[in-house]
């Protein structure tokens, strides 16, 4: 069993300074979790007024804020969202995933949301699969996830759980149900019996209403956590020994299952 | 807009005339329905005592039940299970599309669930998508749905409804939680923008109880129809208009946004 930690918050574009602080601390405050998930974006914000924001607020990898979250999670693996500048000049919607050992692995989101097309370009790389001290994680971004073939593409390379941090932009649903991109995470989890774990913003930035979807899907596809309005975190144990196994009945197993030839 | 009924009935095995008298009468009570779903083995039952029991409810593709069905359905497209004995005498758990043309189109389950194995053969054709009256239609048989990459080739290939005859056994699930099945077939209309209609039996046969599932999602990925328990039938208005255009937002398109290159 690990325990695994989300965190909401409200960055703000154009305070990387106080986006950097709010994320330590936030970090800080989930040691103890052995996987800490920051929602997308986390240091530059999501909202901004123009490339040139958007520009400034982009760091590079090896920016020493994720320097500071390794130091503040307590040897817990963190994930987070990012602005990057690359080494090319060129922005990307970039994640991080750092740990105790000093390790970096960073993923630039495929698949970018209408705006976001305004200020980043989109990675060319396949999201990657950590082993980590927590169990084998993936790392994608926000509107990665509503493709199902690349969660099946990290379930198949043995991500046993998925962190996706997300600014998800509130739609419309109807009364009880829950957000369509966590109902796209409990299938995900489902079929690939894996666990997701969501980290959004909440709504405090600009005119856009998020949908402060934070949460943690177990790998039998059903979420874990309350629902979590304005800052704060939530908190889940997950067995990933239930990832490891796709057995899902005497005679069935959600690898051997599939049948590729008859996918086209 | 059309109208899509399922039904959802108590197939007998071992009882042949009783469940092609009860799935006929149950499509003459959906006819003003354009598209009429049953559930997987309506003809035949699920829980089978032996294999010469699956034998002896299995059924050819020419059978009258198809012609009963496509009579008792005033015009719509009517589609539901069956056991079948195939030309080679092997026996397949398939689905039938009918409509009021004369036309049949089967189709045989590639994806088994468990003891199904013991008594069938799986198909290794792809599900067919069909143009009707009522637009293009897929068909998949229950685990089927299981699979993303399955109902993201056929949304590809071009189904704007995608029916589902199933026979789901009851598994646990939280409180307040659609049956997981109901959340796949949610989140496979969500990303493909196309609706899915699910019939379910009940659990009136054997010791097995049964999901009564039954429910009809729209192309949003919402479900649309009330629970239902017991015999009877959902109908739903749905408008396959929205799974024609597959733009989700100023620069998003769910299908050109696909990066099938870094799904690997």
């Amino acid at each position: 069993m690990i325990t695994v930690t989300c965190v909401q918050l409200a960055p703000v574009a154009g305070d990387g300074a106080g986006n950097r602080a709010r994320s330590t601390a936030a970090v800080a405050a989930a040691a103890g979790a052995d996987v800490i998930v920051l929602p997308e974006l986390t240091t530059s914000g999501y909202d901004f007024e123009s490339v040139e924001q958007a520009r400034a607020s982009a760091i590079t990898a090896d920016d020493p804020v994720f320097d500071d979250w390794a130091r503040a999670a307590g040897g817990a693996v963190v994930v987070g969202g990012f602005a990057e500048r690359d080494e090319n000049g060129v922005l990307r919607n970039s994640a991080m995933l750092v740990d105790g050992s000093g390790r970096r692995v960073r993923y630039r989101k495929t698949h970018l949301w209408d705006e976001e097309a305004l200020y980043f370009t989109p990675g060319d790389e396949s999201p990657p699969v950590v082993d980590t001290r927590a169990g084998r994680i993936g790392v994608i971004v926000c509107y990665d996830l509503e493709f199902p073939e690349l969660t099946r593409s990290l379930a198949l390379r043995g991500a046993e759980l998925l962190t996706v941090p997300t600014n998800w932009p509130l739609v419309d649903r109807p009364e009880g149900e829950h957000p369509p991109e966590r109902i796209i995470a409990m299938a995900a989890a489902r079929v690939n019996r894996i666990a997701v774990a969501c980290a959004d913003r909440t709504h405090l930035e600009g005119g856009r209403r998020y949908t402060e979807g934070t949460a943690i899907v177990d790998a039998n596809g059903w979420t874990v956590t309350e629902p979590l309005t304005g800052p704060g975190s939530v908190t889940a144990r997950i067995d990933l020994g239930v990832a490891r196994d796709k057995r899902i009945s005497t005679r069935n197993h959600l690898f051997d299952d599939r049948r590729p030839e008859i996918y086209r």
